[in-house]
């Protein structure tokens, strides 16, 4: 299934591991709705920006399981492939 | 140690796979110098950005990982915490 990182410019600045952790906990709640399956994600507390990586069939996928969530929608998101 | 996300807004559109495989293995031949670990990166060819995910002491460390190695620097840099 492909791959996506949705990017966040700014959800909140200072908004706490706890915090980012709770909105996060209500995607992987409602995501199977969507076929979705969020992976990782990463916030920057200073300046608000986040990044979450999904496996999903679209991009439409992805950004409904924020707007189902908690209606903080990404900014931009990518179909991406993974290296190490 | 830290983990940074550095984002490449426009690398090369198109660029395969394998040529970003290619540029990233020069990342991880001179990363030790600058006491950086990448760990994953991603690329979507179609707009050409990229992302790349990184343990390191400092911003600067990181960026000089991408100068050093092929000169393709990154457009941003954050400090960001991970969760899943």
């Amino acid at each position: 299934m492909p791959r996506f990182i949705d990017v966040h410019h700014a959800i909140d600045r200072g908004l706490t591991p706890e915090q980012t952790a709770e909105l996060h906990q209500r995607d992987l709640a409602v995501q199977g709705r969507h076929g979705v399956r969020y992976l990782k994600y990463w916030y920057d507390p200073t300046t608000g920006k986040a990044f979450c990586l999904s496996e999903a069939p679209s991009k439409e996928a992805v950004l409904a399981v924020h707007e189902d969530a908690h209606g903080i929608v990404a900014d931009e998101i990518f179909e991406v492939f993974e290296g190490e």
